[in-house]
């Protein structure tokens, strides 16, 4: 088995996908074992710590890559199976941040009111009872929520020499910022340029349906990845696949653009797996379907439309590379 | 107990929120048994009856009402707990409709394309095995979905003397075309005009998120509602309560507006009922909360927001209408 | 010459479209001498009258009317030529207002922050030199603006039994607030109930396009409209005529959606006029063709789509509706 | 006085803004006379010359420059004076575009509908008369339209690292496609990376308002751009200035946070200029202004905001570059 480590030193990390030379190179069939820092560079650690003063635009949402893919090329399709992804801190924060989030106005939403108050908020994260603790500012009101660890950030470089921030989703992956990116999950991106250069970051020890105030439980990572290449099989947006779920995504704006894309592909890929026409599928994932919301506050916003694989007769998909790479993390895991 | 049994003629049919006389009378407190036909007036019945050509506009999507409830003025806030939902028949149908459904051009998405094919499939359901069965119209693939009935309009006569058509969700409820609206949920509306005037229907076997198609699994329905009135508590947006959820929605275009409605009364409501400052429960409902998509196919889109009860330390909401109306309805259905 | 002169009582006023009885009746060929009262109803007189304080939700955009077309059904359309506009009054005013405007939060794009300040601009009219007079409320700047006098609304009860809001623009008419609607104007408007019911309202001394702090330079008018009926030609949207262009609209959100109906609109019209085919129509309008902005702070947001009759080889349009009610309005002036 | 003349090998053209080398290096002060293709390459020649046949996808709208501006650095503003803009053949071409286009679905607006016919239009140019002659495809309606010949894509690098396609508008300039970008106007572009590094392209022999069919009369144009620097300016998104107006422009999704850009630009520069507070300017910019759209077809959508100087008590703005640029370009004219 062919296992990699890797945890980047501050200049190592990213701000883009694409315009960067790689960091490293992967066979396919490489696991690989990852740090990731928070989307704040791990300068936000205290209440005090307003992200505008101790950040720096454009040096947010770092990422750990590019990685070089061996025999990656344009219309392969990248498969990462994310094999664990666990906080590698005890602690992670969230904040508002002025002119960003769903319910202010923004740098495109534009308006004449004055941000909201910028303010910080740090969870308690406990991995063994698996919680984040929420502790308010100006009460003493706390609740335990669950961990439920993901990756708002995951991409490969864009096609047409694009280079984009590392905030931006759009159909390269990028800052999705969903919940179903979780542990258990392979990721299905179309590779645009030769080795395709994915990177992952912006890891969150849990978050909420659209990530309404801008940003999650923030967390740093330990973060399993395993990488697989399926030569000569396009993905137009980034799809995911999980034991039970088939899943498209879209990005884009409005809201209900993000929904199309990501509606249009999974009854388009419903079709070409079962053989329904199209008006056929249309009506199958009409009926079946889920739209999990990913984020409403980003530069483009996204939506995951998913459906039972049962309900599509169980086809395979990606030359069944979503259970080939359970396989490999089930040895990786026994192997430790 | 006070029982009330109704199934409207097909002149007894509406077709608006507002702007018609009340079909009947009923006190808070009344168990109402209702009949719902489905959004086609039951015309639609094999896969040859085309909705274009057995139905006309605007009698379309009829609903049940509207009911005058006794002591209700604008101000107040009506509570309608859905204590059951059964399928009436045993087939429902779906189709598509030329310029409807959020994956072709519209009355105001307009586009110069040619509208979708016109088709329609019909479910069998089965109400023992709690199954709708899907049969492709261009193949033999067949598949069973599992029943998940609800109700895809429900609300109460508009604000401001407006007639609203029961196609368009808005402030008054609608056809908000939310899954969540299931057996088992209270809903809150605030009473616009006195009287309340309230009606229910579309009907709907089971959805999918968005009900992107444009319809669901259309059902005529025999749904027992349980009635109850909050005085002197308005209710901005409808809102709805199960055992273990608070809910808020929102309606409007494009869909992120939605999703902000939703997000914004979520968090206003719950910073009222935790004494959290509303920056904290900005944070709060970012991380734990939900937004599952109700519509993005009708003339104004429909967006939840939800959150468990417990995160907010289980607060009573509307003077625990939810809790006494689940208890009239459990002393309702042991007296049949 | 068939000539009626009104002007409402406080009490005549109306606050929809659809949903009230005529205030009056109306022959074909008739010119009507109207007066209208502003969007505040005229309570706000000084920079002291916030509306906040002096008006009451939903008693606001009064328009004068309903009156009764006199033959007018369903199918068929009412063209109404603004042969005037007149300021009734040396004064006007403009005012933010709370969660109203374009670059403010508002009822439905919900923030969290609070809503800008409520401040009243009162201009003064010469109708003599043609100007409004602008004066800064926190410094001593004053600038001279052109007066051009129009109406923000304009409409007929909507189809479908709806009663809207006067403020809501639609298919129906309504609250457009495009600066085009200005005295020398043929408005189309399709007949939806018998008798057509129009009224109009809101006058504006002048609006900037887009209306983007949510009023414009609010003024009662003294307006004369020429009245005739089309028999038996259906109209989509509204459409608008004067001696140069055509102009179809589009009210809806997103702001594409309006622009893309009032454009669809005009390449349809277009097409039907010049005996092209859709697509050499399309081509056409997307070169020659203009877009007003009308507002983009409404509950929907309207366009306007315009094109030089020239360029579609002087087409005749509505039975020459237009020309001849320029000189009914012209034989009207004369005999003045 | 300093003249460079420059024309691209097919092999210079560029696809991006940012991620390349400059082709050449000017002074400010320097008077360019630059070629720039049409967007098609030059590849579309006759009606037969379907696009999507003869261009390869990124190979579109393609760009003369980079050119890097001596002395340029993050936080200047680039000023681009457009002295003349000459069609450089004498015939144009604008065409459909399978889901390209304001009327049909699109990659992002995506629909199960199939695409619109893929049509080409061949105008000949007669730059004596001044006009651009249409051709139907389908009869043998011609029409004359008046030349106003507009570069659609201006700009410069991007912040952050980041690489554009040209076909995206942004902060940085790009594909803006506003007909207000004629010869006689002053582009103003916020400086980015060192050098500035501007490129210029996509000539329109004329544009209708949105360009709802995606593409404009295209022509391959002789332009003479006079370049200027203001140091230590900053200017957050392109604005545009000639004789009589200020222009903000705002490019985004959906169209109405195009619009909220470019009004709170407009605003907020208008309060800058003439001391009034935010809330006078929004009240005179509310009044006085005028919002030209650009395009509603791009991969975001652009609108303009402008307001004549005269209302805003004829300011000077960037050093009065404007004036100094037009009166170079009036020696340059004169000494031709």
């Amino acid at each position: 088995m062919n296992i990699v480590s890797y945890q980047p030193t501050p200049e190592e990390l990213s701000y883009t996908f694409g315009g960067r030379a790689a960091v490293g190179k992967v066979r396919p069939g490489t696991i690989m074992e990852l740090y990731t820092e928070d989307c704040f560079g791990g300068r936000v650690r205290s209440v005090a710590d307003l992200p505008s003063r101790v950040c720096e635009f454009p040096y947010l949402n770092p990422v750990t890559g590019p990685f070089h893919v061996e025999g990656a090329e344009p219309g392969d399709t990248l498969a990462l199976h994310f094999v664990s992804i666990t906080p590698a801190r005890d602690w992670a924060v969230s904040t508002t941040f002025p002119h960003f989030g769903a319910l202010t106005g923004t740098h495109t939403t534009a308006m004449l009111q004055p941000p909201l108050e910028e303010r910080v908020w740090r969870y308690d994260l406990d991995l063994e009872r698996g919680v984040a603790v929420y502790h308010a500012r100006n009460s003493d009101f706390s609740v335990e929520l669950p961990l439920d660890p993901m990756h708002g950030t995951v991409g490969v470089a864009p096609a047409a020499n694009e280079s984009r921030m590392t905030i931006t989703p759009d159909a390269h992956g990028g800052n999705m910022d969903t919940p179903e990116l979780r542990a258990g999950v392979t990721v299905y991106l179309g590779v645009n340029v030769e080795g395709a250069m994915f990177s992952i970051g912006d890891g969150h020890a849990r978050q909420g349906h659209g990530e309404v105030c801008g940003t999650a439980v923030e967390a740093a990572m330990r973060t399993v990845v395993a990488v697989e290449l399926i030569k000569r099989v396009p993905t137009p947006w980034p799809r995911l696949e999980d034991d039970l779920y088939l899943m498209s995504t879209g990005s884009a704006r409005p809201l209900e653009d993000a929904y199309r894309i990501s509606q249009h592909d999974l009854v388009t890929w419903s079709a070409a797996l079962t053989g329904l026409d199209e008006l056929d599928a249309y009506q199958l994932v009409s009926q079946a379907g889920e739209a999990p919301v990913g984020n409403v506050c980003d530069t483009n916003y996204t939506m995951v439309a998913k459906v039972p694989k049962a309900y599509l007769g169980g086809p395979s998909v990606y030359e069944s590379a979503h259970t080939r790479l359970r396989d490999l993390a089930e040895r990786y895991a026994s192997g430790r």
